[in-house]
């Protein structure tokens, strides 16, 4: 048995302590993945760092996160810091050499995302973007019968990320809302998601988009006092993809008494497939042109990662997707091939939400996204 | 009492059976409406009307409209033949001193509706459009939620029309998927109840739309051969409300196992409410910031139009809507007051699809709407 | 054409009610079936029946039934008072040569229902008993596909039907809550349709019953006074069925929350049937071992009844139960065939409620059905 | 701060794993509760249970569970063993001075839950039975919302626990299905869950059973050929409680297309809830009379244990139960509060258990069941 790979998590809030939960389990649910140890975690504040190591099972707590990334035993950095910190820290972790996981999304501008798509080409470790719901079995299950040909060639996909934390018009401005230090709004936030579900879904590529952002409250109390939203509220977009198909899409942080509900409609031209994430063990499947939507409990051995975790019916928690993305990223460190999604599909998905904006900006009208 | 007011429904087929069976039954179900007399029943073909008469319940048969509106025993003239001829046969009973209900769509081109409307306008008698989607219980009880705040102010409609009945390939061409008879395609047989429910329920008016049109399959089988197919199987839509709400629908005839799935969510500054057209009788209410979806049955005898039926927990079928719909228009010309939806209303519908055409040809572009 | 079947309807109040809606529509809606006439309406007082004769659509009012019965003119007797009067009026009626329709239950007591039972095999004209649900088109769905081993071998059947009307305590006393005029309570006003669905479903025999009777609140405010309540709140059974088939069953009335949920779940060796009486169109089928529950719209062409109604997608309401009772009624007259169910099949379900009554009087202990 | 208390977990099949998730990471999900050690984890196979304790994070494996409760480094015994063995190991860790989590059965046996009570109630440590869904947070609200009377007094519980691993014929005999070594079938399997639930939702206790078992197929393939199948495929049950409610259970291993579908319904004077153990994360709550069913996605941080998990929205596999069960007994001990479900209410739902089974003998005879 060759030595653990060394883990380091960078960032410990509500991320750094998904992330930690999954290198803290990976090894149990998935023992023939390349083994781990989970070196040390990153933080900004020392003491609040080291009791979060602690308690989430690290054998060390650092607050540099230039001196983690040189560490000679760690071989994996794991990025959960925010989103204007990406672009940096991984590109230099890529560049000693590691494995980096960078936590979604990708980078907070298109010009950043390209070059850490190009640093990731270059780098000889293998990275890999925490789009986690690609590791949800019902999603992946979705994938699977899309690219099988059981629900025939996709037309439609209606698609829409759903919550409600923003209705409350007391709750306070943070960063998420300033569009200097969070790029945009629940378009970036939840709309990522929702574009990588379409293009890992269909198979297929967005070849041109329409979009609309909307503020519904323009200004929040911070501080320091009553400051501007600058960042959508809720946005809407319709994709068109190079395999034909039309996607549409509808995010919104103000959609009252919706928590998490990212819902996922295909309608192909033999079947179609629904998700919702609040149930998130279930996918609704009709096959054939004549068929009943049959509500599948994703839970059987057959399903994918399900041998790895219980008997049929005992369901899986959101934070299983983290171990499932764990395991995955470090199977195709051992077998030397680029896990998914890679910094190139979060490029993709960037290059989507810019289309978007930039529709908004020109009054909808129609934005075609080329290669690059 | 007074003598009952003599009903005439002009055509045979779908619609025809469906408003006779409302004329038929509304006096049982509403009998403190204005009594009715099922008079004649106009269709183009002597025996299949004359035997349709008998088995609806009519007293006569006949096949000349012109004829038929002429009549001194006939006060309610019901339109129910295709599209095309809406205009013409509406103003010429109207121009008749008649009360008239006319089908959905209310004209196949902007210019009809607008003159059916100035028509409506000077008439004596009560004119009214049979968007019957207005009488289904769960909706009626929607608007009456919207109007008194219970869920705040709205701001996004999320809304759907899915069908499924142009999947097949083989599905051969008809009058509805010929530009010159249908106008367009989806947009307009699904859109237009789509439109009428996000102004009925909002209240408020549509300043902008952007949209896009797709056809997926471009020829059918006609009966002399391969046809293109010249109409939209899907469309996509975004409307901007003059009360600060966005709304967007999609609607499809291509929506593998969406049999006839109008769905609505609309979401307020403090509630939501969600329906399916497919659980007709069933309301999905939000009350408050921290509210959660209650299933709310509408079948008590506080919810609209149920004191008229039958004890709660007895549902209601999609044929009880256009026996709402007729009871809803005899009231209407009982109290001298103009029924609604009105032919006007029916012109604002006109004129948000029609600006979702010109915006599909522009790219998608924004266009605005103005009051005419 | 021979001449119409001419109709008598007994009883104006719900019943009488929901069965004249059916004889106003069965010729629209099975112009096949044979026609009928709506001859008179008989009800005890003389306006009230008049009115309601008026609004309902009948020629006649009347309020002497045996003079009815006695009509040359009425062929069809269709009898809809409370259950104590049943045997007298169905037994006369079938005496006089009449094709006799009765309103479950059949009777108040197992002698009457025996009674009634010979009475019809004796007789010349067809009889049937008005378990209405049966012609719930996703019942009959449901009876098909057991039928036809879709689901293999019946091995369970869970099933309830569960009220809340009398969960607020000052509900008054009424005729439904003295033993001595309703026999029991919900045993007999809600079982009786489960255990009749539990025949027809399974095509099995009861052989033996388990059951429990409960009264939860003891005394209601009558006209003069606190009475007691002297019939059942709820109840509970277990049958075992002669295929070897076990089923349970549940109703109640003072069930919270709960309307009109008649819920019916059967497990076959190869595959499972649910249904719900608030989501009348819908029908969940499992089929095959590893099958999963797949949502059927009962609303297309292909299935039971549907060919005489509406496109797909346009569900039917509680009331049209009742129309294709009466076509169903009217065919077995023409054909000469019995219809379904007979009053046999109502003494059947009588006695497995009577065994329910006897297994509570005796503490649960299992009670054997004979034949007879 | 103190040293961490040493756990053992004895048994590395399903359970053994789910525990020793439990171990792993209470400490991270619960860092204000008493901190633990892995420190052993004890096996019958040496090599099998090495592997088992290095991938699920035990510092040593074992195999001799005397030498483990005997260990001055352990202080919490937590067994996962087979049912039989529950009562000689858990006697022995209680005499040795250890706190005691037994997994579900307490027992197999009456006789021996009650040896176990008794040792449980001399004993110094704490005890504590592993029915995990106490721990669903689902229902510790439906226990919470009882509790605080707001659906008023429970009058009716319907439950039902219904899995399909038995509906194949081929699938082979298991120590599960012989009575020597299981005692009962799916009546203790699964009822036992639902007795316990019934218990602690109403807080009331059983004073009477009457109830049915039923094996459906008698022979399957053994090892050494066929083999009868001398235990339950399915039961019913219904019992009287001390509050006046009536509880009824159906549990069944053999219906076809439920996984794991626990399913409890509770009814009240003012009220109603509703669970599906396969929506985990759900629950249905009627509040008042005059209420409809709200869909509560429990995952609030107002919500039992929800404060130590994510943010609103992100739902809870079936594994996180263990977690939580974990840090109630660690908090229970701590508190040097008896932790509960304790072995006592392990026996309430044995006797319960027991009187069903001697009520089936009986033929369905109620059977009245003393506090001991």
């Amino acid at each position: 048995m060759s030595a653990p790979l060394g883990v380091a998590v960078l960032g410990t809030a509500f991320m750094g302590r998904a992330h930690s939960s999954a290198w803290r389990n990976v090894g149990a649910v998935f023992p023939d993945a390349p083994a781990t140890a989970m070196r040390v975690l990153c933080g900004s504040d020392p003491a609040r760092t080291a009791a979060a190591a602690r308690s989430l099972g690290w054998q060390e707590a650092a607050t540099d996160w230039r001196e983690v990334i040189a560490r000679d035993d760690v071989q994996v950095v794991d990025i959960c810091t925010p989103g204007h910190l990406h672009a940096e820290m991984a590109t230099a972790a890529l560049e000693a050499g590691k494995h980096v996981l960078v936590e979604k999304p990708l980078a907070t501008s298109l010009a950043e995302a390209e070059r850490m798509a190009e640093a990731a080409a270059r780098a000889p470790g293998a990275s890999m973007l925490g789009f986690n719901y690609r590791r949800v079995p019902a999603l992946a299950l979705a994938r699977e019968l899309v690219r099988d040909g059981r629900i025939g060639q996709v037309r439609t996909v209606r698609a829409a990320y759903l919550q409600d934390w923003l209705v409350d018009p007391e709750a306070p401005m943070t960063w998420r809302l300033r569009a200097e230090t969070a790029g945009n709004g629940a378009l970036g936030d939840l709309g990522s998601h929702v574009v990588d579900q379409i293009l890992a879904i269909t198979g297929q590529r967005v070849t041109a988009a329409r979009g609309t952002l909307r503020t519904f409250q323009h200004e929040r109390q911070g501080p320091a006092g009553p400051e501007p939203v600058t960042v959508d509220d809720a946005a809407w977009a319709q994709l068109d993809l190079d395999g034909g198909a039309v996607a549409s899409l509808e995010v919104s942080r103000v959609a009252t008494g919706s928590k998490n509900a990212l819902t996922i409609e295909v309608h192909g031209t033999d079947g179609a497939i629904a998700f919702d994430l609040e149930r998130l063990n279930e996918l609704r499947v009709t096959e054939g042109r004549d068929g009943w939507p049959a509500r599948v409990l994703v839970t059987e051995p057959t399903h994918p990662y399900l041998d790895a975790w219980w008997p049929p019916g005992h369901v899986l928690g959101w934070d299983s997707t983290f171990i499932m993305q764990a395991a995955d990223l470090l199977r195709g460190i051992e077998a030397g091939r680029a896990p998914t999604p890679s910094f190139a599909d979060g490029l993709a998905v960037q290059r989507v939400l810019d289309a978007v904006e930039r529709s908004d900006a020109a009054d909808g009208a129609r934005m075609p996204i080329g290669d690059r």
